[in-house]
């Protein structure tokens, strides 16, 4: 249950949780406490008067649900604000490729406005014998890359025993599409205190994915953002994944935390990856995680669905444009 | 296989297409023709000397292909150009309920900018039990309400037998989704001159629609256009479809005919409603087609996903400018 | 609601359906009476003292719930029974392509002990180019063969106008699942006395088609049997469609219709028809519907699901074999 | 390519494997080499002069496939045969409760036919407020029930760090759906020298699977069979999956991996799961796995789909029928 404590008894939300700590999974919020698996009988009378209101019918996903943290989740980092009424643009390579290269497409990154740099340097590839990634020494990269343009660093950590070491270089973790259901993985980021980016998979549900949210704030890390990357229907003939716009505003609606849109992996094919990533901004996406090379053609992966340099700029003064039309009332990013 | 003939041979489009029109399939297009099932072999010396180019590996649904009928499809009615650089805006109640109410929407669509005015009067229902609509009647205060207010008929025809007398009524026939594949009553259509909005079926693949619109123009009716409604996935929980945005651009890219977005059907809840319709207007669609009602609660079918007349011009107004920021370029349109 | 009368007073089966005949859909069946959209408070005080039951609960579709009729509908024509313990092989050509082909393929049929004689003579094809059957002749052909091997014909008729003409030469009409939502052809059949074959469409729930299949039981027509095909899933590069076989028997538990499996349109690929043929049997359907064919490379159409005659013998002869150990207490077919 | 040495040379397959180890990923079984990358130019004229045959068509999941690998991959245990003509049982809770319940179990399956006793210690549980398993008390109550029935371990692991523990306990890993496309786990699984069955993801396709064993097989450790467990598609209101029966034959066909049918997931329920058993019998599974349980009502997970003792024993008793009719050259399994 969810307990709404009245104002003038915010005492009372240490002690109510205090006293079920050990016995329950226990959450506090504002004026509410969550206790899982507890009713309304468990409660004194003292407690109960102390009580506006009681919620009983909440989802699994408690911490992730709008009925226990009604206000938008806003994620801070050093140079981004990501939720709320701000606007994020994230880009930069499918994978990082080298110092030199990292570099480019953060200046093409920056310049078109983004404030979060993405790139791979553990992959999750398909076949074994596809290129997994140049480990470490791309994160280097990645990170002094993102230093040199005032930029936060976005990047996929595949392995539990990697948490601690992407940890160092990423200012934010990615939980790529296919581990949205690896617990173990999903527990040890939500033992950090790194804002996580978790990535719808291919056919999980919303509750799936706000249940899988529940791992990570389940360990005390609640700076959790939501990526719908496309899913996986009946029809792949002409676009890699179907883009599910319309889960958006149902995550907006049912959770606080802020929910990005990922055109590239939706769409596959460039010619498409703009106009999906407006539609990702019109129904009132967060920010958008765009793949992006000048040379796509010898891209180390991905290639088909990077935008160039150009193409980037291009959507990106666009989106930005829809932004402000869907919501006038957007504060200014941080740009430090 | 395509043939398209050099300049100054047009009188060529003609003879060719004489001598194979009793042995194959052949259509015409400006200086191209199609003739099913043939080859380069079948051509004279004449011919060949004429021919600047030979298409041979072209989609099965030829006449709706860029490939044959390169230049955007553009339908003209009494009020309405829908296509090529048009926005065209589509609303009415699910069901026709009454003349009275008829009336009541139309004023409130075209106040919003419609210049279709939608409305069922035979409506395919999930449950026989269900309200089947009012029938022919219906269909009458549709016209009555349509011809007051300037604005074209679009209404849905199920069935071979009723396309003659649904004809007299309507300016755009529908097809339903579950009728996508009713090859009998897509060729019953294909055999007038009145335009068809063919809406997607629920598991229908881009090349499935295209394949059943080609029924349509094989019958000689080249007046089509395409709805997506949202398709079938993993995940019906919160909306009703999956709006498949994606599809847009992909249908544009490989026909010319127009592809308008239905957020309705695909939302399935008011609130969401308006937020797909603008992802639908960003990615590209040439127009909306939106169920709107005054009194949901009381509509006599689908009220659940129909906005209300402020929650309709607001989004409207919105639609609007987000299409003048995509197409910058965009006509005015008839409003006669 | 379904009312259950209690023994002794099934007089007032009858009273009851009357009384409401002209306010409401009635339905009868035994000592049931259902009303749509009445409850318990419509029942006057002799009614409700005549009442055993009243099930307020009940599917929307409610002549094919198994609670308004509990025990299997049998369906007897005049070679076989169909339904209940019984077994039913039905094979035969996908098209009908001429007099002595169709002989020849009874003849195998046959002796694979099929009663049900296969064959379609107007075609439902994705693309208007191709080959769309015999038409009438091709029935003509197919009722001859039938007539000369002691089988029953199974044939697809597409559109309402053909009901009546497809009907002088079928003992069982197919619906195919482009179809099945086509509410006008089912009304259609519906008003007929001859037994239908349901196919479930691409993307239908069990509740569509348990709704699809009230269409023509509303008409009068019971005699109903439903054809599960596979469906459409993520995944066909390696088969046709996904045998949904999980659904036979969630089928039978719901409803009191024959459910059949059709493993050549599921498959797609003559090597897997076999197995899923196999399957099917082992989940307990009513019976099974294949295509053969002697010359499959050359067939009008869907020669690649077809098996050859030695392929289908050797099918057959597993199939009762495993029908006989699921089923023990299964019936010698009608074979006159 | 894959080279197919002549008869004779086979000391040309080290030769070939020796010289191409440093510079690609390179294997060897039997008279082939197949060798990641290279093709036809890449060999000498000696080498082509041993050659009989060079494959440069395969599929990416080289390993797994019969063109490498023509024949059954034979899994043994200690109790058991795994893949080729055998047919092996496994069976046990869903969750391992106390070491007095697994013994319970593990004498139902050992009753029933079964080698190979199943149990969960580690559970990926949807929400991270369900129970989450024993951890390794349970598998030590895992392996003592099993040795004292002599038995084979089947138990999943989740987790990298885990893989040596587990290890320790059982004779067979089980990688989860959910897990199906952990890169990092598979890898580690695949450099032990433990049996693993690997689950299908909700939403893999037949070549993400293949894909997904090359993983392990990549790692050196080729005993790898794989489970259909039911796959997630638009119907879910009756079964908790969709049971794929069709994967079975197209696996065996690209693969010579045992392939394992779980009914219990893809049902759901337990009124389903014998007849989804006895599908994936017919269609002619190298095994089942199934969930059983003394009182469902009280299991600690997935309760609604557990078999009773009784059930199980009549299922299993049908499940060898039908397989010695399929089958019926199956071979007798080692029961140490």
């Amino acid at each position: 249950m969810i307990i709404v404590i009245k104002p003038g008894n915010e005492a009372m939300v240490h002690e109510i949780s205090q006293r079920f700590a050990n016995k329950a999974d226990v959450f506090t919020h504002g004026n509410r406490v969550a206790i899982q698996g507890a009713d309304r009988d468990c409660l004194s009378a003292e407690e109960l008067a102390a009580t506006q209101e009681i919620i009983e019918n909440h989802p699994a996903a408690i911490q992730g649900s709008r009925v226990f943290h009604p206000e938008d989740t806003v994620i801070e980092t050093a140079h981004s604000l990501i939720g709320g009424d701000n606007f994020t643009m994230m880009a930069g390579p499918c994978s990082v490729e080298s110092l030199a290269h990292v570099r480019k497409m953060a200046a093409v990154a920056k310049q078109g406005g983004a404030t979060v740099l993405r790139g791979g340097a553990f992959k999750p590839r398909t076949s074994p014998y596809s290129f997994q990634g140049l480990g470490e020494p791309g994160l280097k990269f990645l990170r002094q890359a993102a230093d040199e343009f005032g930029m936060d660093v976005l990047t996929e950590v595949m392995d539990e025993d990697h948490v601690e070491m992407v940890g160092k270089y990423t200012d934010i973790f990615q939980i790529g599409a296919r581990n949205m259901q690896n617990f173990s993985l999903l527990k040890a980021v939500g033992k950090t205190n790194i804002p996580v980016m978790l990535k719808r998979g291919m056919s999980a549900t919303v509750d799936d994915i706000l249940n899988a949210a529940e791992y990570i704030a389940a360990g005390g890390n609640e700076q959790i953002m939501i990526a719908e990357r496309g899913i996986r229907t009946f029809d792949n003939k002409y676009t890699r994944n179907t883009l599910d716009v319309g889960s958006v505003p149902v995550l907006q609606k049912l959770s606080h935390y802020p929910v990005i849109v990922d055109p590239s992996h939706a769409a596959g094919h460039t010619e498409f990856v703009t106009r999906e990533a407006l539609a990702g901004v019109a129904i009132g996406a967060s920010g958008l995680v765009v793949e992006i090379h000048d040379d796509p053609a010898h891209a180390f992966s991905d290639g088909a669905q990077a935008l160039k340099p150009d193409e980037f700029q291009a959507m990106a003064d666009k989106a930005f444009a829809i932004r402000s039309l869907v919501k006038p009332n957007q504060k200014a990013e941080v740009n430090a």
